[in-house]
């Protein structure tokens, strides 16, 4: 009898990380004779730990496949990192019976940085606590924070829903600059890294002065006013995009609302109404500002056909790896060229990737630090090429949800820490 | 020889202002026997008054076109509303100066309520001041609250766009529930009617709880706790839509910044946070919130098939009409039929439609004053039908941006007021 899958998706979800758990539930589908059932947990990691399980097996072919067009985690996602070994035994332990239990020997884990660290631990437990398992990492998040990979799954869509908007919202401040709005702010995404800002910058142009407040860059008010000033001065408008994580030379950030998630981040949003304020004060240049929020990372309706198509590509190769022998790796994307653009997918030792956080390189960032280089250009392009629209029904997306029924608990319940 | 066309767009622009301006020019262009040069106005209004005129015949057709997939104003909009008669005489001799200058002899106005009242004020010139001109208001405003007509060219749009993200962001909050985010707020536009908050209900089914917070409803702060808690109870998340206009018992608005605008409104923005916390207080639940601001009403990459036709076809019609004689009307659409749904364009009074604001019917909002009725459904969602997406090149929508050369001006310059 082959041995059954345990699939489950973490951290913030994106547009796109149900066309990896597509990728993941076809491919084993296509091997039914060397992969038993997919179990999805319930919530995340939870839903291994509280032996909630999603048999994917009763969802038909089409519902399945519709996943790949539906943006959210079709099985619930948490934010919940596993502790340490030494720190907590009963849940690795745990882990272990419920495995055992729905006769699980692969566990595919679709998530971020905190992800691949949970992933890493548990592709230890056949060595630390004699469970054979094979631990696989399914990359995902809009940050683009992840190590190794080029890029992450997730983040192509929300780049170009940023870019486009951005645009989108300068035709129309163009528009009213006469007599009305001259600037816009538009805050988005990026606790630590700037990719998601640096985006922004994409719908810049000769006619549409942008300017990017990275979290990569110390903020500097002074150069910054100067820059819109000059800005609206030549073009009578300027579109400013502000990472949520961008902050005062002191560490500060341009807003901190004093809460923090279940993994101690803070808590974060309105830095865009401070820069608003700010330039109002300095200029008197009447403004409006935006947060995109969840906007930019659920809009599966602005997808890039790039990121739908790798986030795909790592749920299929994450299974192929597993059918191959592989263990505590992830399936990362490499970039073979850029003109035309070819990529392929490769393998990255989860020990290299759990934990580490890749920020934008320098030398993306322009020199003055309010925008992007040539070489990020070059770099963001072709992960925001392409359209993929979902089907609509009566003006609406057509987005699935699944049946998701439970199997039935073996064990006895068990207490979260 | 024919007379020519003055052509302008005024107050906030939308995705489909310029597929009206496409409709008026390209049929100018198919009646060039009867009518001669479409003259557009650079910043509205106030393009006439300061004898800034823009030679549309400079664009060449596929130019022309491409204004059917661009938003926002593509000769520039204006927050300019002109004085009464007796208040502002010398504007008003002014444009006729003007119009006699370049043979002016149709004017087409494309904007909202305070448009229609500057559209109306024009058309009485041939009356009041000896100038013969037909004056034709052509209708666009996200807020829908122009009269007579059944809906506003630029609404269908935004309303979609807001269905959509906060489908989109339900999606996305309900995968979350379990260990994070409960509670997703997302700010719209409409200060004074709640159009474009109602379509943000549309997004709500049996498993996707929106509550609608109306500027046409006093805001009962109990009342909406109730209905959070038992949202989340039942779902575990619950998604508010907040108009910009929402406001307490008192009148004042739930944000208020304290500043207005060139027509004496007050500028809004930030009633999502206020709510957000509100909530976090009450309940402890996580919350995240996006304020859509510009991008929803920029969004032409989501834009209403619907509503890009109706948006045309006011355009096209504006010309019909004045080809045949009227002066001071709007074409208007007129529901012929909900299933299939059916629109004809028939002719408003202007009389009639300058500075009346139409208000969401109380039987469009539910008994309890937070979602919508299935009447209020019937009415919005043939308008939100059918995609018409843009060309797009390199990941982005190839928007037009026109030449915009101005004509030689022949008359001594003029201080506005």
């Amino acid at each position: 009898m082959p041995k059954n899958a345990f699939y489950a998706q973490s951290g913030g979800v994106t547009a796109v990380i149900n066309a990896s758990a597509c990728g993941v539930i076809q491919t084993a589908r296509a091997n039914s004779d060397k992969i038993g059932t997919v179990f999805a947990g319930r919530n995340g990691i939870i839903g291994a730990l509280t032996e909630d399980l999603i048999d994917t097996s009763l969802e038909d072919d089409k519902a399945i496949a519709a996943l790949r067009h539906t943006p959210s985690g079709a099985f619930g996602s948490c934010r919940y990192k596993l502790k340490g070994l030494d720190e907590s035994k009963r849940e690795y332990e745990r882990l272990i019976e419920v495995f055992k239990a729905h006769d699980i020997g692969y566990f595919f884990y679709n998530g971020g940085g905190d992800s691949a660290d949970t992933c890493h631990k548990v592709s230890q437990l056949s060595e630390t606590m004699g469970y054979p398992i094979q631990a696989i990492h399914i990359p995902k998040t809009v940050d683009n924070d992840l190590p190794i990979t080029d890029n992450c799954p997730g983040f192509g869509s929300v780049a170009k829903y940023i870019a486009v908007s951005t645009r989108e919202a300068s035709f129309d401040v163009l528009s009213m600059a006469k007599t009305s709005t001259k600037i816009f702010v538009i805050e988005v995404m990026g606790r630590h890294a700037g990719w998601i800002a640096a985006a922004g910058a994409l719908a810049a142009d000769d006619d549409i002065p942008v300017l990017v407040l990275f979290p990569e860059i110390k903020f500097d008010q002074e150069a910054f006013l100067a820059r819109v000033k000059a800005a609206v001065e030549k073009h009578e408008f300027c579109s400013i995009v502000v990472s949520e994580g961008a902050s005062w030379p002191d560490g500060k950030f341009l807003a901190e609302q004093g809460t923090t998630d279940a993994f101690g981040h803070a808590q974060l949003g309105g830095a865009a109404p401070v820069v608003a304020n700010m330039i109002k004060e300095a200029t008197g240049y009447k403004y409006h500002w935006a947060v995109a929020d969840y906007m930019q990372r659920a809009a599966r309706h602005l997808a890039s056909k790039t990121d739908v198509e790798q986030a795909y590509a790592v749920g299929k190769a994450g299974v192929e790896m597993a059918l191959a022998g592989d263990n505590a790796i992830m399936p990362a994307i490499h970039r073979v060229s850029n003109n035309p653009y070819e990529w392929e997918i490769i393998k990255a030792p989860l020990a290299d990737v759990a934990n580490v956080e890749k920020m934008m390189p320098r030398d993306y960032i322009s020199e003055d630090g309010f925008g992007i280089t040539e070489a990020c250009r070059e770099y963001l392009l072709p992960l925001i090429e392409g359209e993929e629209y979902p089907p609509y029904r009566a003006g609406l997306p057509r987005y699935v949800r699944l049946k998701n029924l439970s199997v039935a608990s073996k064990l006895p319940a068990f207490d979260l820490d």
